[in-house]
């Protein structure tokens, strides 16, 4: 086996959801005759998505959502596949990165599979004359769904688009545990500094926000938390977190990671706070969420290591991880979301795609939820995979859920 | 200081978010002029509530809404306030609790507080003469919601009424924190048997499920939880609980805790086969959820303790805490819902009940939730208590969550 | 059944292990014709303890260790039982409970077992004729312990005393879990307040003190640590812990608990700086570990509540539970160390007072160590009692632990 | 900087005890004229003990103590230092990695300090003729201190030896934290799969084991206890671990990780009843803990990856993480032990080392604790560069502990 079909053969035994979802769609073939555009990360969980797509009669055309990402191997190993075409490469320039994308328009893709938009933006800004054709898209991150409602208020969207990270599922597993460990483990792998004892500082008390918080804190950090959403902070003060602004915690802070999906975080203003060898990290989904840039300008020096850029200035030392993208990705260690995390997002992936392919032409330009059953059923599926039973409401207690006149 | 003052004293001085609501209120005289009925568990905490709302202009009437919750001493502290009317009485008889709310109702209250909708739906149901001077209401519990958004799907329900449950900070406060300690503490408390090591079954992994959980693994219990709905039941695999059907766990658990606001949750089906010894508890509204009269009915002999029934049945004893009742609140020692977690939960019931006093009579029958804004209003001023500031977002961070033209 | 009876059962049906050893008493009479003197918390689980050692052959006279601690019920059902004699009484006065003392000794006993060291101190100090028909005893605390290797060390103990503090089954379950849940329950019982998001103090992180963090902390407490030893305290601070001297805790502190064993932990040095409100309590052996007679003294007032006595001075409230007793123990509501805890705590003892019973006689004074193998004997009937069973060595394994010369 | 350098000074930022120990020992040059011989892991850690060594006056000659866990660039960096010689070579063959502990012989140490007892197992059966010229010597592990006790026992072991694992400070840190977080690491980081949710067996209960099992549950895992102790069982049952015997746990575990220290902990009569995709890993000392020869020999087919070997057996897969060797340290990713763990554990190796140099030849051959106050001191050291200030017994306090005669 070449390596790219190693790390292939080694992720889809974990991914047992995207397994049966393949099963169905190489009998009933749902993408018979379609194209399929895809911008996501290029390793090895991607490519079992890629798979499953294709095993359901899809031509499918795909390249990196970020620079940093693509695994080649992977990418060779699907070249080698038929009904795939993989454009993805690592460490490329803007300007590839952008060609690439092209490439993957130029393929006329009936549906668009995004991990921050870049394709619908594209398609929407300089590919105009491909919105006849596109039945619809998904999208994968909250970052790119936050934007594509924007649009959608502007009115400017011009195809549906599910917005598959709009989901408890994604929520609960890609954003509360893919995030928070792999996050995690970035960091540890590339810094070997120990968490235990650690001020951890985690911005932003969302589902990823929480899920780093509570998995650091149970690796014994002490974690601080920032947020600009005072119920959020209060459930962060009272899951027993220390919350304050981030002026304050900079100077408190070992190790900061940001989750906000907004940008300039941790900016000039923090940095002549912090202690000499403090680290940061970001995974929100864009790297804006830390001013890499001001420190790049005025830094005294700055050494670089495999994924750390170590700054001096004004005597300290401040490291960046991974330019400030995405940790858990970005870093030379990174295999970003654990794969079982991944086979119940890229699940809800081919399913949303199974279903836009179906009706998105039916449907006019906006944000649309996974529907409901879809994401339970998923859920249903991985139960199965996992031997687990659960109860089923009885009729006296479906009766009783919906009756108002039984009292005390 | 008789003992009621005494406890309404400790109460209060925790309760600092209703305690500046109450400064603006005497300010303010929101409720002049106005009846407010009240069926609420008449204990320390209620206490300052009602306090709260006759500080605002408010006549109010209150009785219980449990037989066994109410505090005989808070309710005649309550007695000798100005304005203020109590009718509950520890250990009453059916026809004594129904007697009291209808007392309450004789008053003609203009708005209802309601704690499992016992006046409203006596109101709907035998003293619709009271519909016509009624502005609207305000319902505590989530199992009340439960009840009254069936009524107002089939059009039954005839004045607006505010979902108090239904907010973030009473499910994130209220239902995991308040739920989760009080309720552990009561176990504790009544059966001084070790949490560590135990097999703790919760039954539900909403969030007063996953308070308990994550509380009662925190102590060191191994919890399994039962579930209905198979994300729920795959996000308490994911947070590291043994999941299965409650035919299952019956057989392994030490103590078992129902969460689910449904009937018939521990049956007859599941006593057999559990151990001796096991402790029964419900955390849910109504006595509904462990089949006590099943046991009551069909056990070999009943040992009665404070706070405990221990049935005899085939050779094996099993422990029902608090007949079945909530049981922080109906054990002997039990305390119910921790000082500050009701500080936060009444804050919302008298910012609801304003909202609803002012503007309940131009609304439609139905159920209402909690306006953003006046819950959001609650976590600012909880956290001004605490002393504790937080981020506020920058202009160019309001214009980078709104814009989407912002490339990778 | 009479109250104290039922509270017995009630104990008894969680306490396995001591069954198991009664068994084994009850035919091989190990205490035939033998009196033990005991001072110890006379509550439903001792009671467990006094009718495991008369079913040895043992004439048992009993009294309490600790003014507050005692339960007339289960003093009054003891009293019932042949061959025991109870000489408890709840809230005695100084002289009654010193009575008391003088009363088990009077019956001359072979063995005593203490909880603190009272029998022992008073008989080397004023009843020393008993000195000779003593065989030699038990110690149930640290700080007996302590205090009886001081005397040793003097030369001034003069009968083999064995520490059952000392062991590994203690430190484990009675002083980690025992201790830690049982100081949580009873604070939470007693005061209503949530525990989640409160800074709670721990003073000393011994095995109690570590328990009550870590359980605390599984409640969502952000805990702090203070501690003299500065292993133990780097210890909490890689427990994720914060850790500062009480000078600056004080200041933060929400809820405080010594654990120390040692005297004048929080202090008039400290009570300026706290907040209003804050509760203080301990969980170490005597009442010396917060200075209540200086607020005793000082206060400006004083309102006294069931197990709460709140002190006002220089405007604000500072409130001590159970009068800085042990305050699992003393508090109205507490019940003293879960059951299945005194389980293995009291099998040490059973065990220990047969073996001392067997060899005392034989040995010089001193404090001697629990059997290593009488430990683990209590463990594995344990282990058996819960079904769990585990590995054992194989031959090789025993072989390649005891041989130096297998290379890399 | 050339690669090595930028390790060695990334790890020395986060090494503040052993920077202060440097400062004194390039003042105080205790090992002025001698020579040192270490066989340790050569990585960038331990390049910081050497450099602290060196500067206090030592020629020092170091090798390997595991084939796979050497570091070339460091091993460089470290050959242009003045006085430091460095032999280790990662990969290197089983009769180099002999040849490397020789050439460090060959410069006739007076003060060795092992990971393994490699140079002490190789001066006591191959170059006796040493003997004479050794002061004493040190050792890192629990398993060569197991090992050298043995000899003492034996009347075999010839010169004085600290057992630097057995202080408190290397239990609680090095093992504890150290081992917990960067054995997780190094299985997240090489499988890529997620621990929430997981069955993850750990075998043995002891400092290792403990660590790892808490780690791996605050992040979701759900951990399986396997223990020859009884009393360390019921430890990890109170903790809230499942416990039981290994022929249980292989059918359950998703991921396994040894910490005994014994041989054949999971073995060929395991393998069959494992899940396929179970994944299995060792971080204990020596590689005989899985029985990976077993696999090699009957396997149907083996398919290699970095860091993971699959064997196909029976239909199924088991996966062994770095040929069962320590998984922390000899994964292609691995970074051994964090750096502040290391800092501390080599504090305790520099003042076991300079406290030999001085006194070792005045003692009799045999195992030697490392003195309490040194470990003491460094906890001390290491306190003071966190900033955190702990109390001092005061005089009364020091008097309470040591008086006897203070009562109830």
């Amino acid at each position: 086996m070449n390596s790219g079909d190693k790390k292939i053969t080694w992720a889809r035994q974990y991914m047992p959801v995207l397994s049966s979802i393949r099963e169905r769609f190489e009998r009933e073939q749902p993408f018979a005759g379609m194209t399929i555009g895809m911008a996501l990360h290029v390793e090895a969980k991607t490519a079992v998505l890629v798979e499953t797509l294709a095993a359901g009669g899809a031509e499918v055309h795909i390249t990196g959502c970020n620079p940093l990402s693509t695994q080649d191997d992977v990418a060779a190993a699907l070249n080698e596949r038929p009904n795939i075409h993989c454009y993805a490469k690592r460490a490329c320039s803007v300007e590839e990165y952008y060609a690439a994308i092209d490439r993957v328009l130029d393929a006329k893709p009936a549906v668009t599979i995004d991990d921050g938009m870049d394709l619908i933006h594209r398609i929407h800004t300089g590919r105009r004359e491909l919105l006849e054709s596109i039945v619809g898209g998904c999208e994968e991150t909250t970052t790119g769904i936050h934007r594509l409602r924007a649009m959608a208020n502007e009115g400017k969207l011009e195809f549906p688009v599910i917005a598959v990270n709009d989901t408890p599922m994604k929520r609960f597993f890609d954003n509360v545990h893919g995030t928070g460990e792999s996050s995690l483990t970035a960091i540890m792998t590339t810094t070997n500094v120990l968490i235990a004892g650690k001020h951890l500082v985690v911005a932003g008390y969302g589902y990823c926000g929480r899920g780093l918080a509570e998995k650091a804190s149970g690796l014994g950090a002490r974690v601080i938390v920032t947020e600009v959403d005072p119920r959020r902070a209060l459930q962060a003060h009272m899951d027993g977190f220390a919350v304050m602004t981030m002026d304050e915690a900079a100077a408190l802070g070992d190790i900061f990671v940001t989750t906000t999906g907004n940008a300039g975080i941790i900016t000039h203003r923090h940095f002549p706070t912090m202690k000499s060898g403090a680290i940061l990290s970001n995974a929100g989904h864009f790297n804006v969420e830390l001013e890499v840039d001001w420190l790049e300008e005025h830094a005294d020096a700055v050494e670089r290591r495999d994924g750390i850029d170590s700054y001096t200035i004004g005597g300290k030392t401040i490291h960046v991880l991974a330019e400030g993208r995405l940790v858990n990705l970005a870093v030379p260690k990174g295999m970003g979301h654990p794969i079982e995390v991944m086979d119940l997002s890229f699940a809800v992936q081919a399913l949303s795609a199974e279903y836009i392919a179906k009706i998105g032409s039916t449907l006019p330009g906006g944000v649309y939820d996974v529907p409901n059953e879809m994401d339970e059923r998923i859920a249903s599926l991985k139960l199965a995979a996992l031997g687990i039973t659960i109860d089923t409401l009885t009729e006296e207690q479906v009766t009783y859920m919906t009756s108002w006149d039984i009292g005390t």
